[in-house]
């Protein structure tokens, strides 16, 4: 019989995994929740009619299709068996952020806006898979719907703050603002091709400043408009100063100038905060351009280079697709994938996340085994993860189960132990025994 | 336009639901750990090829499957079409056994015997919906492979004890042991009416002994089979006075003998550890039968009519489906959702499970503001959940969005409270109100 396998693109996540990354989520979750967000959860299927169209035509077809149950072919026609969407009523969510904007929609009527959700389930994408590009992956998003304030962008360069302290990953929040790049477009005379814009200017430090205007030129921006972006282009020094020039430079663009004034009140509360974060301004920074309409966030980590691991923005109209107008709100996503390879990269996993059982008895006969499952329930009483061998066994065998299975002691009691009600206890890594009392045993592993 | 909608059979969890939700599989987790079982998940689609076969004929029909990507249809003739197996590849997970079992065999080579997990993830059926059932629901399994000791049936018994007590849900334990019912079918000279003999026991107190005996003859059971039976159908007392007998009874039935000998072994583990559980034998219990070869679970709220809210039992061949024999387990799952409904309905989950943010700060404007600020950072540092309402606003705008969310406390943080340093702060369930100084905030809240 062949080894069963599963399908190409998903993974299973043993034990150290699991532990590991239930550390990432746990750890967002706790500052998720001290800043009052609530947990929501969607089904994983979502009527094709709600996911269609919201992805543009490469993510329609990148969904996951579920066959419709039953005779899914009674009645159709062979040409209609050809067409998925007569044999399928229903796919697996894409991200999070559709099935959000869907869950708002439909309950409207009990929601309490301002709506503080924060949401952490797998999505599924029939992307050719490839290093790091799952089938199958989770997403953690949190975000605030129906207000304008700033203080919500305020609150998740906080969480950012938060999230990435805790996990100990030293990072930079680049943050642009979509008004900036509109203002940028329509100062230059060219407000359709803020893409290739802003496409220019992130190339500026690898192509330099020459090659740069030579593209722009390609991309049919005429030399006066490149002219007046000269200064932007040359754009220096500290956000402070970068947002001062940029003031000056966009002096005829209403909505630039509100770009401007955005950044500069969410940097004011960063600073006046005292935010022990790496904040910049960067005006390269684009991603979901098309999406967002004020503030883009974007997290990369410091000392490990894999990209961006954290990102996001404001959008105004998330629940239009879904015939509600003119819902505001801000968010951002964990990548959790890539968390999980920055801290395995850097070593940054504490101790206790690998292993699962801190202490195990060993297994030494009826007699032995009645005094150690006594002490098992106290340990557990107590909240140590413990175990005992589940059968009588060479003490090697059992000594080989708790090193395989990363278990830092082992607990012994024989028949010596038993006169003496003390527990010969064995710390794995460096090979040190000791006698605990019975009575101590609990508070030493605590 | 029409107001979204998701899938029949299937759920959102709102902020609510799913703090009482996490806060159940927050304490089960937590037992599972202490007891050093590790966290699994496996992908939500498996290959067809793994699920296909192993539920039943109708369980082949309620899995869900996933319509192949690309062009499925390439290549393929009308009547290929119609045939799921051709244009279907991967299905969702139906249970947690299978994949689990899926997992061992083809992770063999890392796997450390004895093998304990947990996992805690949704499945999806295509079953009729109706009141209870769903379409994707939680299953919420924990399982040791790879040991025939019945520490582990031991072990399971504590963990129902703690999970339950831990919920404040009294419960009782019923348990049984395949073995035992084997053994009364061979004793009755009916080995292979093991099913109906159960099934007759379990009618024993609706319709009656002389009903019970009227029904076994019609399905094809003889008198003096009857007869032999007649002992059995008038088992009475506690669950050592049962057992004796059933060693009379089955005195010729080694496999029942080693039932009854499995059940003491653990009821006598049971009563030494001074396990608070009510642990009852109950030979009408059943579950799984063609699954199960050893001890048999169920678990029932003592004070909310549910049906079983945690059951499971010894299986010996796992993975022997997929190629790997003689890996014998023992698990028992537990159900969320009814779980969930026994804790409504007896009003069992604390006060802090029905709120996200222990404290709102009203926001009266740039220098209360400024002050709230600080103030929220120091409390977030402590741990307590807590926000400020994003805009300035009528305070009964604000006092309402407190009351709509549950949040128990309000901080007012006006210009009298700026000069004394103080907040005031309002306890929203009794209306009192109180001045708390800045520097004892987080003590008072935490």
């Amino acid at each position: 019989m062949q080894k069963p396998s599963i399908p190409k693109g998903t993974r299973d996540f043993s034990p150290a995994e699991m532990m590991r990354r239930n550390y990432i989520f746990d750890s967002i979750r706790q500052v998720f929740r001290t800043f009052g967000f609530a947990p929501l959860e969607t089904p994983a299927m979502e009527n094709l009619s709600t996911l269609l169209g919201k992805y543009g035509d490469e993510g329609d077809k990148l969904l996951f299709k579920i066959l419709n149950s039953g005779d899914y072919a009674a009645g159709l026609a062979p040409d209609e068996l050809r067409q998925a969407s007569k044999i399928c009523e229903k796919g697996l969510r894409y991200d999070l952020t559709v099935p959000f904007a869907r869950y708002v929609v439909q309950h409207q009527g009990e929601i309490v806006l301002p709506f503080k959700r924060y949401q952490i389930q797998p999505v599924w994408r029939a992307d050719r898979p490839q290093k790091g590009r799952y089938r199958e992956f989770y997403q953690c998003d949190v975000d605030v719907v129906g207000s304008r304030s700033l203080l919500n962008e305020v609150e998740l360069v906080e969480i950012v703050e938060r999230v990435f302290r805790k996990l100990g990953i030293a990072v930079t929040l680049r943050m642009n603002n979509r008004k900036i790049l509109y203002g940028i477009a329509e100062t230059i005379g060219h407000a359709d091709k803020m893409i290739d814009i802003t496409v220019a200017i992130d190339k500026l430090e690898k192509i330099g400043i020459d090659n740069v205007k030579a593209e722009l030129r390609e991309r049919g921006i005429d030399d006066a408009a490149i002219d007046r972006l000269q200064p932007i282009l040359e754009l220096r020094g500290d956000n402070r100063r970068k947002l001062s020039a940029l003031r000056d430079v966009l002096s005829g663009s209403e909505t630039g100038l509100k770009g401007v004034e955005e950044l500069e009140t969410v940097f004011g509360y960063v600073e006046r905060l005292g935010i022990a974060l790496a904040v910049e301004l960067d005006l390269s920074l684009a991603r979901g351009l098309n999406y967002y309409t004020g503030a883009i966030f974007e997290v990369k980590a410091n000392d490990y280079a894999i990209g961006s691991i954290c990102g996001g923005g404001r959008y105004d109209d998330l629940t239009g697709i879904f015939g509600m107008p003119d819902t505001s709100g801000v968010g951002i996503s964990f990548g959790a994938d890539r968390i999980y390879d920055v801290m395995v990269g850097l070593e940054l996993f504490p101790e206790e996340v690998n292993f699962s059982t801190k202490v195990l008895f060993v297994n030494l006969g009826a007699d032995e085994e009645a005094a150690s499952l006594g002490l098992l329930r106290a340990l557990r009483d107590a909240g140590v993860a413990a175990e005992i061998y589940p059968e009588k066994g060479k003490m090697k065998k059992q000594m080989e189960y708790a090193n395989r299975r990363s278990i830092p002691y082992v607990a012994i009691v024989g028949s010596d132990e038993l006169a003496r009600q003390t527990v010969t206890l064995k710390d794995m890594r460096t090979g040190e025994q000791r006698q605990v009392p019975f009575a101590e045993l609990a508070a030493s592993l605590q």
